[in-house]
């Protein structure tokens, strides 16, 4: 029983922002409808004394080769040493006999891929075909993800941004600039920024509700991907009765972690999950007036296949690391 | 951020079977009594189409430089290809950073170790203090290591075993003679084993209640080590209104995964934590005469406390692989 360990820098030559990583993602999301995926809760380690905290993740999945399991932190302490707050790292298992078969120390690169490409996955299910202005509320390292991978899916045309820190957009606004080529405008508030979105992408730690109900404009698609613990709210509860369709990752971890938690409607929460769309078993978007709102969690079926996809793809490329 | 990689030799270099091991993993309950543990309930994941099984367990300890995630699976399959049926490896992370700081690929040795040596903490603070027979109820890697640990902390007089298999037992038999030196008797039934000992370890993957409550006699210690999942089963539920003690190592986890899960009592069940008894703050054994059950399941504290010894012993006697 040999295991291999593969880096950070080995691993973002394997898998990349690009087509078939996509599609990979989708079909996790696929494994989910099919009832092929075991997914047991996410498991949580609060680290009180130093305010951080630890989310383990994990998905096995009948007929895929291997499952991971995934350990991402924040330990936002860590800025002050000039440290990164997040980070991550995930363990492959062989389906086949349980045994190790690569540690994947990937400083949380694969986590930040498969929740850009989650992002991406939702887009174009949800969003209009031809969308105007993108809207990014957040700046930090997922807002540069979903940007990425959501140009995958869409022509991105005018794109703004909104951060509490003005630090902080203005590194965004740069460095997508000089390494992307990708132009940004900067929103004065929130408000200017959803009311001027068709597609809106939600990605901050916030825990009250920043996006209200009144500033949603008809055919607006709103990712909402930051909230993914007891407590974290990006939308106003009533920003999803407005909605005229929900969608999401996985029902019953939205409803403990994601924007579901804060569902306040009279009638019942009914939210669709992306892999009964990716299925064709229920509808995407169906008219260009819509309003849908996606709620993305983070689902441990999507760590074990870009783990899969990346332990493949290291296998093919460097055969020599592989010693059966 | 480096993470050091440390594979089953080196850490069988670094920890063992000895008297700060004991100690390490008597403290570790010592954690939980203290309130300084945080352990979120042990992830199961079940692949159920190769009647496999992968269980997750972590605990973060205030204190403590570093904690574990330990990932141990059990695949029956792996016996017909000649390969072992049970693996393991913890990931060991920085308590001030949440950094991976260790990758332990001992293929379950530390699993073994801690679990051998809850057995004899458990021996320590309940069996009189000069046992008689010792009975070993099953033949499977743990048995070795619950017989090598308790001897630690009792002398060994007579001891014997019981086993399903006959092949199993008699190679049981033969390895601790020969490796060990201890010269151990085979019973014909449970029952013989049972009636004989003074200090019983029950360590079988049961699924039915093997050891009965007339069989008992006065002043018997029983560590039943085997059941950790719902089901699973070595006690009948008379054994345990039997006792005149109860004891664990995490109630919760017990009343889920142990013998405790079977309780059939018309009183509710009491039953100390084995850390109580380690901090003083409940008695251990109070006379000769008392029947003593402990039921102990395997609690995440025990995986970061040898860990982190692990990790601190390598880091002395392999400076050069530290890199900091």
């Amino acid at each position: 029983m040999t295991a291999i360990i593969l880096h950070e820098s080995t691993l973002r030559e394997c898998v990349g922002i690009d087509r078939p990583s996509l599609d990979c993602i989708a079909e996790s999301f696929g494994w989910l409808h099919d009832g092929r995926a075991m997914v047991p809760p996410v498991a949580h380690i609060e680290v009180a004394d130093r305010h951080g905290e630890v989310d383990i993740k994990t998905a096995y999945v009948r007929g895929v080769d291997r499952f991971a399991v995934k350990i991402a932190s924040g330990f936002p302490g860590n800025a002050a040493r000039g440290l990164p707050t997040g980070s991550g790292m995930m363990v492959v298992f062989s389906a086949e006999t349980g045994f190790c078969e690569a540690v994947l120390l990937d400083n949380g690169y694969l986590t930040d891929l498969r929740t850009g490409l989650a992002g991406a996955v939702a887009a174009d299910r949800l969003a209009p075909k031809a969308i105007g202005t993108v809207g990014i509320l957040g700046s930090g390292v997922q807002a540069r993800y979903q940007l990425l991978c959501l140009a995958l899916v869409r022509k991105i045309g005018r794109v703004m941004v909104w951060g509490r820190s003005k630090e902080h957009v203005s590194q965004y606004v740069q460095e997508m600039q000089l390494s992307h080529g990708i132009t940004i405008e900067v929103a004065d508030s929130p408000e200017e920024l959803v009311r001027q979105s068709a597609l809106l992408i939600t990605i901050t730690a916030s825990r009250s509700p920043i996006v209200r109900a009144e500033w949603l404009q008809p055919g607006l698609h709103i990712t909402a991907a930051g909230a993914d613990f007891p407590g974290k709210q990006e939308l106003d509860a009533a920003v999803l009765e407005r909605a005229d369709r929900l969608f999401c990752d996985r029902l019953d971890q939205c409803r403990r972690l994601g924007e579901l938690q804060h569902w306040k409607g009279k009638r019942p929460l009914v939210a669709v999950e992306l892999g009964s769309v990716i299925r064709g078993a229920a509808p995407g978007r169906l008219s260009d007036s819509e309003i849908t709102v996606c709620d993305l969690t983070g689902v441990g079926v999507q760590d074990t296949a870009i783990a899969d996809r990346a332990c493949a793809m290291a296998r093919t490329k460097f055969f020599e690391l592989f010693a059966d």
